[in-house]
């Protein structure tokens, strides 16, 4: 199901490369379902050789890549093209992660490139500067994520999330700011949404958590009373 | 279905970024048919997004990546690592293709990785020093193709060629040698079997031609043509 | 001679590697007399190798590397730190050259650094949207540069040159424009001045005129011109 | 004094980027004056920026760039081209390095040049199989160094010492071993050279030593009962 535009709050389930697969399907399935049951928006990532099962499988997440290439469809060689992450009916596309870092000429491309084609962008910023400059570039949702912080224990510090998300607003109030980084558990989560943020993203919390699926639920039950709360 | 090694004569379909979605599904489900009427070895390359679906419609085809990262699964982000590869029966990757250089720290590493993990490589070389080093590397296939050539309309030099072939054969004589580069017709797919190749790749030759369906059937009718001759 | 601050008008010299050895420091020699005789900055860009040669002879230069590595001293190796072109007399670098082009997170970094340290820093755009992001991080320079004009014959479109301008200052009026991209002769240097820019770069203008050092001497009296005017 | 060729025993003083201005002038003094009177080839290596300044004062080491750019001059910014190097008196240059892995068609392209225009190359080598296929592209210098190890306080295994010279001369006789990483005294040096080294490069345990120039003398000391020996 296409979505015209994301609505806070919403989670993303970004699993990066630790699943893949049945376990990967397994988890997408149980999104698709509390996706439902909560009718929140869910952004699940996956690799991209996984992106056309989670698509077919799970109508109601937006399934999102990992990363997109800055081609068009042509001669090159190992790419990933916008134009076929449409085409398999993925939504959004996270770029410049610590993996993948941009110039800023090409994130502009990109960004600009991905609003004709209809895909969403979810950039990701480590400082609070970077998360400016990169509200300036109109991206659907700017992910504020200390690199240094990525695979922490913690959470990042309530002046970098309250500061952080203050000064994109300022830039641009219709972005959307996703916080990352450390968070461990359906509090975190919590904590995150009652700072400001629109949307919170988990990696290491649900994959390396004793029992992940049920994580994950407790983490969308969170998002859903947060919900509640705002309407 | 799993092939143990790849037999020359081979041919390689590499419709790079070119196709996607319906258009690139067409061609691979008639390579399929191809591969098994003539009985020869086709190695049919995709984008990583398409892989999946190819593998599951093209059980004759030996479906193989554009390209593959240096990464374990893990928290890597945006990568596509061997074992996801491998995990959906994607049997072969392409490695060092101009538009994904590798160092050769990491050449080493990932074709290591694959012989471990059942994905067989093929490895691009620009020069024919350079062949002769990837070839140390024991890969399955050394894809001799002069950078300055591809997308050209004709085929490598005859010196180039057997050359290539001859000295990469004295450092390795187990590897695969195959050709690629400004192939336009069957004929020049006959050319290049007959100088020596153990295989040939063919990307804008298939997807530029006026019907690229009935070109791609004529040069594997050509390699078929070779199989028989060399028995 | 340590500048507190760039006064605009201000002029860039950067032959970029088109010279090195002797006729690169005929060039500066003469650049730095102009530098005095018409009390105008100018900013000389070398290659790393060149530069510790025109800092010494070049006193009224402001010496310009053409870029710098975000590494502190110490285990790094074939990089250039902020320290060492510090310690040799350097007092500015460029970034973000088309030729180096760093993600948003190392340029906020090293501009971070190059403050905290004296070093000025230029940091090259594309867009006028890549031109305010660069805006917000606080350089002493942008330099506004569409990529596919450089090396061309016609400078930037007025379009272009005077709404960058309007923009850029929009987000941060302290920091100084420098248009650049297909300057041909003094006249043009003029118009870019009266279009309202604070500094002007010139590559290929200089480099492959008929007469180069005759040529930069009639630029800079441009500059002198407009300079005299702006009191 | 141009050397015509690198001759064995050679010892190579590497500061990377640890010291740079007086501290770096005055080691590479004393490495000068070491070079004369133990009358063995001393290489030395140092950033771009410093180069011109040891060539000039230390007339009788091999100065030695710590990487080199696959340019030629012209257009490109902020690149060392091999041209500007051998201009100001530079004789080789370190290619490959962990800190600038090099893709192998650009490293053959490099070392062809350089061996035009009269530039030494040392290329570095992380394992056994890289080293073999380095020594196929005929550098002068083949610097084995597992990467796991630099900067650690122990040298390579003997067995990775033997069995990489011994693989590197199967593949080409002339080329000659260099060996570095977790060198810590004079009696490492010692026993790298019995183990059959052609040179040894030391980093740390010269920068780090708690007197780095008389380590650097204790070192030279070594390689010069090795070359006595030898005679």
């Amino acid at each position: 199901m296409q979505k015209e535009k994301i609505k806070a709050p919403f989670f993303v389930v970004n699993p990066k490369s630790f699943l893949y697969g049945n376990p990967l399907m397994e988890l997408a399935r149980k999104a698709d379902e509390l996706a439902v049951h909560h009718a929140i928006d869910i952004l699940f990532t996956a690799p991209s050789t996984e992106l056309v099962n989670i698509v077919q499988e799970c109508p109601n997440l937006v399934v999102t890549a990992q990363h997109v290439d800055d081609v068009s469809p042509g001669a090159s060689m190992g790419k990933v093209s916008i134009e076929s992450l449409v085409d398999i009916g993925v939504q959004a596309a996270v770029l410049n992660h610590a993996d993948h870092p941009l110039s800023l000429s090409t994130l502009v491309h990109i960004v600009q490139r991905a609003k004709q084609k209809g895909l969403k962008t979810i950039i990701c910023a480590d400082s609070v500067l970077e998360a400016q400059a990169i509200a300036l570039l109109q991206p659907d949702i700017v992910l504020a994520e200390p690199t240094e912080q990525i695979g922490q224990s913690q959470i990042s510090s309530r002046d970098y999330v309250t500061s952080t998300i203050k000064k994109i607003k300022e830039i641009n109030p219709n972005v959307l700011v996703e916080q990352g980084a450390g968070i461990r558990s359906e509090k975190d989560v919590e904590e995150l949404f009652r700072l400001g943020a629109d949307g919170v993203g988990v990696t290491s919390g649900i994959v390396k958590a004793a029992a992940p699926i049920e994580m994950m639920e407790k983490m969308m039950q969170a998002v859903s009373t947060i919900n509640r709360e705002r309407k």
